[in-house]
């Protein structure tokens, strides 16, 4: 059977897929955006993924056609599906994680346990909202938003005027500001044939709307707390026709019920521990599903992963500068970098530390990545 | 600092580079010897490692040069080193891994432990050697062997006589065959500064001259074995000035000694299990090696990890082919391919499986294996 992927985007998730691809033996293309991003290596064009006469001629010649981020615009995604190209995940499931209105209505529509949530059209529908949820929520733009982008905590109606004004006339999506103890993440994959495997369902640590530290498996994660993860994740997956992995965002509510946040249709920050931590990264297990392979087996390698996100890089110099300092303190943390120039805030890299005791793990990490700000 | 390798040789070993050079954020390229061998993804160019303005030419812009394999000539290792190139493992090392007769002698000044040897010019020589020894003996050609090729069992001081022929004078090596009980490999990587880090030594499985499985760590190797089998290894890499992996493959005899038998100076077959059974792979630690940055902690990250090599692969059809069987009948364990076409006897691929019992993890590999051909 063929074994080759054309991955729609240049970013360090398509990065990420390149090892366990060229292990594997699966031949992994990339469209790029531009010249010299994170998976350059792996890039056979470059060009624009709002182009459909681009992504068609870049998916000749391979056996499916998966993606770096959930950008893609439903008429590309639909003009391959017309031409033959296997696409996974396909637009059907792309829209839940390209409109967050379509999957609170979706989700609802599931039965899935998630924030009250309404569609306002304008201040006066805001205030309303505020009215009936104690006076502060979250005001998302139903597009296009990612690590914190996109979200304000409003506590009056007019508080978002100006995204209204940009919307113009087309709703904002309103929710409830959750009362949450943490945050969690399940990871689900799924292959076309439907077969599906739940990761252990993880803590994120998030800063300013962007992942920091995630701890796998949960701490205090009870077989009762897996068990409902899994059936969420499982559940979304099944139920929006996800293939490749899902990654749900949870909120632990301080009264001990889970509720979807967020949802993402690929490789995720939040299972970046699962390349070091578990049997099969979530990576290998990307590629495996939207080839619709046999899964991997997502068991942890070890008691506790923490990864450790490396966001911004140094001010001083580059990433390959600090390397020499963190190799030679942690021997045994695994050093990921993206080929990225740092910037304050932007994900350059993460680390990831596994072993027996939680406290040493999470020390081990967070020193390392310091060691590369 | 510039974290940029040039390896020459496209092979499986430079292959195998690739993942974790990408992870940490090392850029690789390779000289290829012709398009679309199994390191063409990172292959920056084609050409013959045996002309020194081709290697030359390769070597601008990286930070130092590495190899796949042994065979790079002593002229053109000297040109890269006379025009600044950082080379690992330099001249002076490789050419104990070129020429058998060459590291016999040395391992002789350095007093560790051999099997009974002599450079023999003649029939009447290698009779001689054959008296001495018990009336049987292997006779090798002292350049250009590998995978058991250049390497014959005689009884008699005629039984060479064809290679006496093509040697033209120069000698041949003998060696005593040796009464051994197994075969085992020690690995050890060592830092241009001379940092060292042994892994622990291994089992080897050999058919045909051709290394078929490994286990790691060697089964009932007590710690006063694993420290003897480690000085030998950092002995060597240390007597013989050895930067980046060294190999040693050794004879465990009958009566309880260890014999070194062929050394390598590169990531090597004895070495796969630790792609997923050491916290530190030999292929990320070679990296780190070359480029002199603190090495990684070679512990096995389970009790037990069982190498198969795939040779052949299958007669009817490609690798791929077999991918969804042997995945979903072995989901834990990891297989790697090489991207080459199957061939009788051919390395196309392996696969390592790791666990608490051994039993269990040794049919998991050979069955996992079996599958591919």
């Amino acid at each position: 059977m063929g074994l080759r992927v054309g991955v729609v985007g240049g970013g360090q998730l398509a990065r990420m897929m390149i090892a366990p691809a060229v292990e594997l033996g699966v031949e992994i293309r990339v469209l790029a955006e531009q010249p010299g991003m994170s998976a350059a290596i792996a890039a056979t064009a470059v060009g624009d993924y709002r182009d459909a006469p681009t992504v068609l001629a870049f998916a000749q010649d391979v056996d499916v056609i998966t993606f770096d981020h959930e950008h893609v615009p439903q008429d590309v995604l639909h003009a391959l599906v017309d031409a033959g190209v296997a696409v996974h995940p396909g637009p059907e499931a792309l829209q839940y994680a390209q409109d967050k209105l379509v999957m609170r209505a979706k989700l609802a529509e599931l039965g899935v346990p998630q924030p009250e949530w309404a569609a306002v059209h304008d201040a006066a529908e805001l205030q309303a909202f505020l009215d009936e949820n104690g006076g502060r929520a979250i005001v998302k733009t139903p597009r296009g938003g990612y690590d914190g982008k996109g979200v304000r905590v409003v506590a009056s109606g007019t508080d978002a005027d100006d995204w209204f004004a940009d919307a113009a006339g087309s709703p904002l999506l309103a929710e409830e500001l959750v009362d949450f103890r943490r945050e969690l993440a399940q990871q689900v994959a799924r292959r076309p044939s439907g077969d599906m495997r739940a990761y252990p369902v993880v803590h994120t640590e998030q800063r300013d709307g962007v992942c920091a530290e995630v701890i796998a498996p949960a701490p205090e994660s009870t077989p009762r707390l897996q068990a409902v993860a899994a059936g969420i994740g499982t559940g979304i997956a099944e139920g929006l026709g996800v293939t490749g992995m899902l990654a749900v965002e949870l909120f632990e509510t301080t009264d001990d019920r889970l509720l979807v946040n967020e949802l993402a249709m690929r490789p995720h920050n939040s299972g970046h521990w699962s390349q070091d931590g578990a049997v099969t990264s979530q990576f290998e297990q990307h590629l495996r599903a939207v080839l619709d392979l046999p899964l991997g087996d997502p068991t942890p390698r070890a008691p506790w992963t923490v990864m450790v996100n490396i966001l911004g890089g140094p001010t001083d110099g580059t990433l390959g500068d600090r390397m020499p300092a963190a190799l030679h303190a942690h021997p045994d943390v695994k050093v990921h970098t993206y080929g990225k120039e740092p910037r304050p805030g932007r994900k350059v890299g993460h680390v990831n530390a596994t072993g027996d005791a939680l406290d040493d793990v999470t020390y081990d990490a967070r020193a390392a990545a310091a060691l590369f700000l």
